[in-house]
This record gives C-alpha cells, sequence and structure tokens, in this order.
C-alpha cells in the first residue's frame, strides 16, 4: 500500500484487519501479517496532521483492486503529490522483453513527489530550466525535499537476489528524469515476481529462474520503464488546489510538447491524454 | 516505541498524534514525522487480532515516561512475550566504561520472545536441556518462531558508522544465551547515542567522537548487556495465563540457581530479586 | 589504485611492499594494510592473461603522484577500457559549490569501460542511436559486459554515513548518459574526504561535519561530476588497436559536435580538446 | 583461498594463472576471473613484511586439494594463527541434519586468529578467565586486534539469499566462544551450496530450494558447527615460535579437560586428539 507520510500506522493495520475479516490463520493455526505500506509527504498540499486517511479507505482500495489498467496522476497515494515542482501523483509504464522464445513484462509504478524544477529532464531535453519555476509554483520550494516510491513488478521468474538487482536499476531511471534524491528523500525502490507463486515456504520447491546472462533486457527495462513512468506520473496530474489555498499547477502539455519538438523529439501526444482511462 | 506485530500501525501514527498535540512545527514550518516503532509476535498469548492496543495506550506511555529504573518482565511490549518456552517479556542491562579519563553508559533494552527451550544457556550453563520443555508448556511450540528486539543506548560520542558497530555485536549476546534467530526471527537491533544533541542538520557542526581504537570497551560491554538482559527478562518475567487459556510459566527461580550452583556458578539471587521495582 | 580484472593482486601486494620500503611501522609497532585496489576488465585489448602489470610500474606510479590536473584517456588503468563500444577510459571532472560561506570541491575519476552504443546519451542527445555500432567496432560485442569505477572525493567535512551517500549518488550521473549496469557490471563506487586528516583512530576526536540538510549542493555535484567524467573519458580517448588486432574508434569529435548542435545544443570544443594536459 | 594479510594479492593472482595454464576460456571466448581470497594477520608469528608466500605455493595448494578430512591447526593460512591468545589456525566441523527424508551437511572452516583470554569460553565454561593470560604468552598483546574467516559450505539446496542468512549465523557461533569481533576485527563470513550446480548463468534453469521454515535446523547446525570448528582450531594447534623469537602456546589439553571436568562436563579426549590426521 501507498500512502502519505503520517498514515502509514492506519493504512497498516487496516490491512491485517481486513485480511482478519476476509481471511482465515494459515493451516498451522499461525495467523500474523506484516504488511508493506510506504509513504511520500503530501504535507503542502494535504492536511496531514488532520489524520484523514481511515481504515474505510483501505478497505475500499482493497475491495476495488482490479486488473487492467491503472489510474495515474492524482489518485491515491498520489493525489498530494509535488514533482520538480509540477504538479505530480501516480505513474506507471511497462516493457515487454523476448528472451529466449517466452516474452515477459516489467511494470513500474511510481508515486513521484521529488525533484526540483531544474533539474527535471524529459526524453533528454532540459525542459526545467526552460520552464522555470518562479512563473508557476506558490510559494517556491527552497529545495529538493520530497521522495519517490518505485515499485517493479514483472512475471519474469527471478529469485529475490535478481529482484534485488531490478530494484536497484530503479534509481537509474530516477536518473534520467534529472531526480538526484536530494538530502530529504527517503526513496524506496521495491521489486516483485509473480513467478513461483506458492513456493519457498513450508516444503522444497522446484523454482524456475532465469540465467543472469538473460538479465540484461530485464534490467534495461526497469530503467525505460521507470522513467516513462515519472514523466506519466507528471502528464497524467492535473493542477491542483489544497489545504491553506496552495496551488500547485500541472506542466502544461503545450508547451511541453513545443519544447520537446524544438529539441528535435517527436512529440506526439501521449496515449495518457488520447485515451483517457475510464 | 515497542509493540505487538498487529499494532505497530496504531501504535507509530499515534506518537505523531501526540506530537502535534504537544509540539509545534519546525521553524521552517515544515514538520513530519517517521517515528520508529518496532514488534514482536504475542498471538499466543494475546488475542492480537481483537486490536486492543489503542491511541490512549501510546499517550499514557509517552506522558509516564521518565528517567530511572526500568520495569522488566510482563510490561509494555513485553506483557506477551516467551523466550526459550519460558514467560518472556522486557528486560535491561548496562555496563559503565571507563576510556581515558572518561566513564560512559552502554545499556541495552530487549523485548525477548525468541529461543527454543533445549538451547536455552544462561552463564554458559545449559540450563535448557536441564529444565526441559515437556513439563511446563501447553502447548508446545513446535520451533523457534518468535523474535527479539535489541535496542543499544549510550552517552559515548560515536558516530553513526560507530553505533551501527554496537548494534551489530547485539547479535552475540543474543548467541551466548543460546539464541540462533531461526527462520520466523525479524530479530531488530537499533543504536543510538545521547552525544552531540542537536547537530548535524540544519548548519556545519563540530561533533564530538571516539577513536575506533578506543571502542573495544563498548563493544564487549554492548554483549554483555544484552546477554543480561535476556537473562533479567526471564528472570523479571511472572507466569502468565493469556488468552485461550494458554499457560506460560515464568523460568523456576529455585530451580536455576541450583542449576547454576551445580555447574560451578555463583548463583546468589540476581538483585531483580531482591530489589523489585517500585 | 585501479587496475585491469587479472592485475588486482601484484597491484595490490606492491603498494604494501611500497610502504614497507619507503615507511615505518606505527607507533605500536604494529604494521599491516589492507590497500583498496579496483578493477575493470580490459582483455578485448589487452592481453590479460599474459599479466603484464608488474610490481615496478606500481611504484612507478607511487613516485609519480602529483596534484593538479590528472591525464584522461587512454592512460593507467584506463589503457585498454571500452565504453558504449567507443574507445572509453579515465575521465575526471569536478564542481565547487559555496554553503554558507565556504568552497568546497566535489571531484569525480571514472575507469570507464561500460554501456552499449544504442543506450549512449550526451547531455541527454541520444548520440548512441545516431552513431550506431555497425559502422565502427571490431567485433561487434554482443551485450553490456563491462563495468565502471567512480571515485568520489572532496574537502567538505563529511562523516562516513555522509560519503556514503555521495557515492550512491554516483549512480545517477552513470544513469544520464546511458549507462544501466548491465548483468556483468560490477560498477565499484567510492567516496573519500580529505577534511578531518588523522582524527578518529586512537583518541578521541573533535570532527567537522556539514548538516544532513547543507548536503543537496553535494550529492547534485557528484551526479553531475560523474556525468561529466564520463563524457571526458570518451572525448579524451584516443582510438586504438590492442591485442589480436583489435581496434575500438574514439568517438568522432567532429560528428558528435554536429549531432549536438542538430539537438539545439551549444557544442563548442570541450576545454579537454582545446587545452590539452602537457 | 585463505592466506595472511599481506599475501592477498599473489595468492589472488596465482589463481587466475594456475586456472589460466589448466583451462580454457569459457565457450563464449570471453575470459576472466574474479577469485575470492581472504585474510587474516599472522604478523606476530609470521615475517609478514618478508612476503614468503609465492605462486608456487598457491599451485601446490590447488594441484593437492582432495576430498576428505582437512588438516587442522597449523596449516595453510592458519599456520600462525592466534586465537584467545593461544595458539589458532584452522578448524573445522560439521553437522548432519535431517528434513523430511533428506540428510544434508553443514560444515564450517574456521581460520581463527581473534579473540581475548579474558573471553574465552568453551562449552559455556569460562575457562579463559581460569586460564589467565599473563603465565602463557610473551609479549603480552595489548587488546582484541585479530579476526576470524568463517566459510560455511552446505549440500542443501538453497538460494542465493538463504545462503546469506547462513552466513549470518556463523557470527552467533562466534560469540559462543568468547568472540566479540573488536575495533580490528575484519571478521568474514561466507557460505555457499555445492546444490544445483552449473545452474543460473546462461539459459533459464529450474533450481531446487529448502522451504525457508524448513531451514531451522540448517540455521542451528551452522551456529553449532562454528562453535565447534573454533574450538578444534584452538584444540589441534602445537605451540609455535615465529619471527623474533615469539612464543605462542598451545591451549593446554590436560588442564582444559581438568577445567571442564570441574564444572560439569564430560570432558572425553575430543576425536581430534585420538585419531590423528594422517
Amino acid at each position: 500500500m501507498l500512502t502519505n507520510t503520517h498514515s502509514v500506522g492506519v493504512v497498516r493495520d487496516a490491512v491485517i484487519a481486513w485480511r482478519v475479516r476476509k481471511g482465515k490463520p494459515d493451516p498451522t493455526g499461525y495467523f500474523w501479517s506484516l504488511p508493506v505500506v510506504a509513504e511520500t509527504y503530501d504535507g503542502d498540499l494535504n492536511d496531514i496532521n488532520g489524520f484523514h486517511v481511515l481504515p474505510r479507505h483501505v478497505y475500499g482500495a482493497l475491495e476495488r483492486a482490479h486488473g487492467g489498467p491503472i489510474a495515474e496522476g492524482n489518485v491515491g497515494g498520489g493525489t498530494g503529490m509535488i514533482c520538480h515542482d509540477f504538479k505530480g501523483g501516480t505513474g506507471t509504464s511497462s516493457r515487454v522483453v523476448t528472451i529466449g522464445t517466452e516474452s515477459f513484462t516489467i511494470a513500474a509504478l511510481v508515486q513521484a513527489n521529488h525533484g526540483v524544477r531544474e533539474e527535471l529532464r524529459i526524453s533528454g531535453v532540459p525542459v526545467g530550466k526552460l520552464m522555470p519555476l518562479s512563473a508557476t509554483a506558490t510559494p517556491a520550494p527552497p529545495k529538493e525535499q520530497g521522495s519517490i516510491i518505485i515499485v517493479i513488478a514483472t512475471d519474469a521468474p527471478l529469485l529475490p537476489m535478481q529482484l534485488e538487482r531490478l530494484a536497484r536499476r530503479a534509481a537509474l531511471g530516477l536518473a534520467r528524469t534529472g531526480g538526484y534524491s536530494g538530502n530529504g528523500s527517503g526513496d524506496l525502490f521495491v521489486a516483485f515476481s509473480t513467478a513461483n507463486p506458492g513456493t519457498g515456504q513450508a516444503a522444497p520447491a522446484t523454482v524456475r529462474m532465469l540465467g543472469n546472462e538473460q538479465l540484461d533486457p530485464l534490467l534495461l527495462a526497469t530503467v525505460q520503464a521507470v522513467e516513462e513512468s515519472i514523466v506519466n506520473a507528471l502528464i497524467a496530474a492535473e493542477t491542483m488546489t489544497g489545504v491553506n489555498d496552495t496551488r500547485v499547477p500541472a506542466i502544461d502539455h503545450q508547451e511541453l510538447q513545443r519544447i520537446l519538438r524544438e529539441y528535435g523529439r517527436n512529440a506526439s501526444p501521449p496515449a495518457a491524454l488520447t485515451q483517457p482511462l475510464p
């Protein structure tokens, strides 16, 4: 679960409570849970000390979890995010990689709440320097003080040690868009695989794995998916006025396209703009 | 804060809420908090899925925090602990070390919820084999499935890297009493220093540190304080009957002293027995 | 010391032998040394299994070590490097950062032996895709199989934990030029400070440190210096024909400048070209 | 390979040179090697700055490597070791563990060069305090300044992450005999499995693994095998007079047995004494 900095506790315990209601102890009668809940700070736009996230919001998120396209922008934990001093939020992206005769998906999900304006680059173009902060934000943040959560998911059969290698590559995708993990950052990278389900706990198991020398396409796909997820978070986010009338503008799509064209990029509208999620 | 596995969330958020009530944002107006809350599992003795820990319990613990002797045994997060299949709990111990002309204190606090009976040793005596499980516990736990939290506190001026070295030595004290950190263990070791208060955040600072070559007495004191803290947790704990009428007996003090004498140890009653805490 | 993969041993022991010749045991009479020697693989251009690095080369490097500008390109351990399928080598760069009323230098040194052509980007421009591999290299490497060593040096007073944070940012500079740390990479990042000399071993010390909240300029400077060091390694390197007549071309400066201009970059000749090192 | 502190380089490169002579590049024609060589300091008994270890000693060790019992005491890298201020050296021990219907071996090998006299305990008996240093060593070491290398080998099918957990338990075995990893320690723990040979590099593989919940016997066996290995290193070592006429006495077997009996241990002669290795 992803939420804001001061709601980690309520979200964590609610996940356990929800499981208690829905599930049963494991076959041994032993029942415990250590949910993974990550946070970024949304106190510029959210009344974070009002503690507005309640268990029922968590139950709702769990009940409504579904496959298929994921909502991006001002949704969920991403609602109050600020990214490179633009409105940020949730972003996602994926790559399909063929290894031998098989195809595997590498997907990234980010909760993007990091970055200073001047360092932002998109497709390598120094967009941040060309869309300076002074004209768009109130108040001007003094420095990089946010964080990003990056989740990498794959169906490739990877061992824990290999997944850890994927997680480390998340930082490289972050760097491509100008993130430098300032002092305040508590950037979190986590990776998991849906392969080999249900193995490795109570009994010997036979686990499928890719060879280490086959990992390069997955490592590169991780970097690319993270890079694109951050851009998607920026593109999908919408201007927000939050607590204390703080207003954080979304990145201007037309201006961004104009700049990208000027710098030699083919800047057709991203799918996120032409095919809005239902 | 230390609590049980399924109450980490409520305790964490309550610490923030308490600070919000009591405190003020930092001078920059920026206000956020990442409390440290650790857990061990007490579901054998506690109705852990009843979620009985409430914010008011946390506020009470914070309000009543004080200097001086620390309560041991069936208190706080240690209330429902089981250690080497005896009743466990909270334990503490300290050493005063002289380095040059100065004295420093190394203190350990444990929440002891780990260990199998057969492996327990006290002062090196194989107590666990001599006080076998069959006669004392219902039901017999199938295996090592608990954990221990170990907190090391000192007033010695140590850098973060040096404190990390202290934290690693906690495992060595655990080993001396027969802990082997079974698969289920989520053993947590944390160390902090009260020296150099208030430095190192917003401005250049001059920090006092001990030389690395002076650390040996502190490293050894850490091992000893942890070893003794675990024994103290066992000694101070009292027999408890908990949820589902599960009864976990405390270690028998007379029998323990008899065994220690038999194995050549001077087994006068520990101070914890002759000077009970108020 | 930086060398090739199969010469780490001879270099390491030669450093100790040189110190034995030059130095004396420490005041306690206790004398031991654990030199830091890092490696990248140069077996495509170097007869690596001929073991041509000898102790006298190490002594020479130590004797001739000096302050001031550092030679770049095909020198030292960087001699046989290949970077993004161009001739690589040693590169360096630095930034001067003002914090409060003081100036500090962050310097990077890289031994660049990593990267695939297609991923290379310089100043964000996808140079690699525009200077494809087929026309320039024999034989075509099948995949990313190299590594990079990145050394960060500073005179800023930082604690070990703060230096570790700098070292982690090295990866972000690597990412900016298109590195993705493929499976074969054994990328090594190390950081050290020249501040607080001679403290922290045998006696209590007073150490100067910057506040964590002052680190942002140093973190960003690290990313920038690493990015520029990699470019400098590519620019300074010269075409080489090595073992088995393998020829690795340097990047074409005119073509690179043409591409950068085409993509809107101000592409005046880098200082490395107009001010060759003596 | 295990050697002394100042010979790591020559041993490392000699392993590569030996492989070059004996072997061939891998099928891709790509040939490189990163041997693992660990060290402890033997400069009290060995003329460590004479650099007496030569490549031919390494070739000999590789040529004569064999299965079956391993020599203990003053052999190989263990020759000049000092352990708890007694003569130390190489020690080994193993456990056979049954999991389900299968048996697996956990073996430890130590190069024991650590510990102060006062802390030594054997089978939990405070042997070190009862065999004080003053009577046996010249000169008296001022403090704990050695290290131990611990290698854990198993044929159990474990993933890298599981092997890392075994390696961490090595510290617990060290603690049982009184090691506390003083400031000078560079204690190294490494674990490997001989199961699943040849998998995981160039192609997808099916890997066998034990379930995490089955690991407890292996974790405990690791602790026990390390504890016994250290004792075996002490028992097998013989009094040595080394460089500068420094004499380090072996532990006195009769005195040790007397003390163990006095403290209630059944002290029959260890197998190492009645069945010397051929």
